[in-house]
């Protein structure tokens, strides 16, 4: 008998007809002979009503009150799909974050899981049960309060109750069929992948990939878990997200691509600091100013210091959200940092290849500037990891790069995949 | 420094303006220098939306989820309240029905509070800040589940936390001005009752007042709770429901009124079993067979038996909704119980008279028929208990009986009653 944890997100659950289609789903899981543990997100925009709800009582929530306010949203939904179930004839019980024993830290709206004591949830399937757990929430031990785990949260439920309970295999339901090798609304021959390492998926996710959440990938590679990204909709199989310790699913003689897929993100802004003195402890001096101002900057270029001036340009992304924030620290410290100008750029792409191959194969690198340049796209920033090179382009050329190495790397299918609307969170 | 417990019901808070107006009302009674816990309802019309929703999802809702569901209300309603109050500077903390130690049995959608350990609430008390209690919840230490109290559950909530707290007074807010001597939308010229016994308003509960649950009315006074029965929408005093053993409020030499007031009740049907063989024990028969549908009696009238035939009739009220049952499971039991006709009436209408000087006073009987006699109103059925007279009339009479029953007993106020839309649960 296989364990099975099953994560439905938010529009999967969206009304009483999805829940019920959930509900069978469930069933059929339970009924072909396997122990069934699903995490639930809340229905559809509940958590959007319940934020508005909240700005429409106080300007600036307590965090405490808000995230006892946004767990009433998974309760609705587990109770309800559990509801469901038992109306099926198989025996479901519902449990909170805390019911489940997702300790986690104290800190409101972004809790870190520290602990995971399912025993309610073990004593439910022993019972020939189905457990329904809230998916996003927790329980602080130290402060002895209810918890958010923040963006992503359900995801993260799910892969910590499959490390805890020691699952076979966490399914992540969304309303995509899998992970793609680039996202189908910009390369309509985008293929879906079988399977994907861990640490690829990881980089993938890092770059902007929105399927599988980023922090639900790390804990999954960090604890072994086997993940199967799959659709609602049907009952084709989806991507395995497989823990490469111990090697891929078909066995260990597939060779590994080079390229496995391509992340794009659009939702940063590049900063330059142009005519930095190029002495000792100036990049400190400006990366301490954007820390304190909590935003994340995500890629770093500093340009070779021109030999007559002695002056540099150092580059970097962060969120758009914190443009404003970081432009302010900045320009209250021209003084101190001697900087020449500072220009701020909204107008920017990135796009990511990923490939676990690219460990082992020369001249990925060269392949992909030539393809770029060749298709007349100018390369503003890279930065690269052992698996991976990101480059900054125009926003409005982030397309055709991406069609543009998606051919060049032999990713295109043959056929059209099929694109659902929604965005699988 | 006085403690406040004030419990304020769904239309209360139903939206986000309402919740501002009942936060402003809680940060004023904390600035005066109170300790304030507050118990909340969900929001307006929440907890019927839960229902159809569950309905929407299955028939027959799992008991357990139902309450897993219908406590999400609370959670909602009392997050925003807590975070509408510190957004108004003032230290708030909201706490569900199992954080503030509400321990029940494991009945759910109909669980009695067994203990209640508000350790939590006096901390959050003890460090200054103002607790907002989830009404209507609770947890069953045996089952480790979610219970709720069914309905007049968080009247019930605010009193025993009253009562555990040591509270000086448990208000209970409301949409109307306090108790009145009788239905204002029936008789204009009802007044505002100042002061009542608990037993009198256990009376005038059990008789169908709606303003406070019988249950509250129950524990209050077997724990010596004085509730304060107000307004929301005013600031004027209310009505205060005293412990007799402690006394009027406004001093011992206040005489009791004869009669202090006039419930109604129109959701009850007479069933009469005719023609029952007059012999020992035929009576216990029928009413067991009416207990096993769980139907719940209200009155009941035997008639003596006519000398000729030895047989008499049986007549008992029930409310509404199981007459069917109890018709059905008579019927079944005919050949056994020998009655010779059955008879259901729908058309009926029950008023009671309460008043606690009634045990020192004679004649109040005579007064009553006298009263209904001159205004051509028939009695059907009698019920008397030390301090009420209950009697049932035509349905289409109640409404004239009770204005000259309320005449008759000089409990006219000379200016009419402010009516509210509601009905003050």
């Amino acid at each position: 008998m296989a364990l099975i944890v099953q994560k439905f997100g938010g529009s999967s659950v969206a009304d009483a007809e999805s829940i019920k289609r959930v509900a069978k789903r469930i069933v059929e899981t339970r009924r072909a002979g396997n122990e069934v543990v699903v995490a639930v997100s809340a229905m559809g925009d509940t958590t959007d009503e319940l934020l508005d709800l909240a700005a429409a009582c106080t300007p600036i929530p307590a965090p405490r009150e808000l995230d006892m306010l946004l767990t009433a949203g998974e309760r609705i939904s587990m109770a309800l799909l559990a509801m469901t179930i038992k109306g099926m004839g198989i025996e479901a019980l519902s449990f909170t974050g805390s019911q489940a024993g997702m300790i986690t830290t104290a800190e409101h709206g972004s809790a870190k899981i520290v602990d995971v004591t399912p025993g309610r949830v073990r004593e439910a399937l022993d019972q020939g049960a189905i457990a329904i757990v809230a998916g996003f929430q927790g329980f602080s031990r130290d402060s002895r309060d209810i918890t958010t785990l923040g963006r992503g949260g359900s995801d993260t439920t799910a892969v910590a109750l499959a490390a805890a309970l020691g699952a076979d295999v966490c399914e992540i339901y969304t309303d995509v069929d899998g992970i793609f090798t680039t996202d189908p609304r910009i390369v309509p021959q985008a293929r879906k992948i079988d399977a994907i390492s861990a640490e690829e998926m990881l980089e993938l996710a890092a770059a902007g990939a929105k399927v599988l959440h980023l922090r639900a990938v790390e804990y999954a590679r960090r604890h072994g878990v086997a993940l199967h990204v799959r659709s609602s909709f049907s009952d084709e199989q989806g991507t395995i997200v497989y823990d490469p310790q111990k090697g891929h699913p078909k066995g260990e003689q597939v060779e590994e691509p080079v390229i496995t897929g391509i992340a794009t993100e659009k939702s940063e802004a590049k900063v330059t600091v142009g005519g930095v003195p190029d002495a000792p402890g100036k990049a400190a001096q400006i990366f301490e100013i954007v820390a304190k101002t909590h935003a994340n900057v995500d890629m770093i270029v500093q340009n070779v210091s021109a030999a007559d001036t002695n002056r540099t340009d150092i580059s970097f992304t962060i969120p758009l959200g914190d443009g404003r924030r970081v432009i302010d620290a900045l320009e209250a410290e021209r003084e101190t940092l001697e900087f020449e100008s500072l220009q701020y750029d909204d107008q920017i792409a990135k796009v990511a290849v990923v490939g676990a191959g690219m460990r082992t194969s020369t001249g990925v690198s060269a392949q992909l500037f030539r393809a770029l340049y060749e298709a007349d796209i100018n390369i503003e920033m890279i930065s690269t990891s052992e698996i991976r090179i990101s480059v900054v382009t125009r926003a409005d050329l982030m397309d055709k790069a991406v069609r543009v190495l998606h051919t060049a790397f032999g990713l295109d299918s043959d056929t059209e995949a099929t694109v659902y609307a929604g965005t699988g969170r």
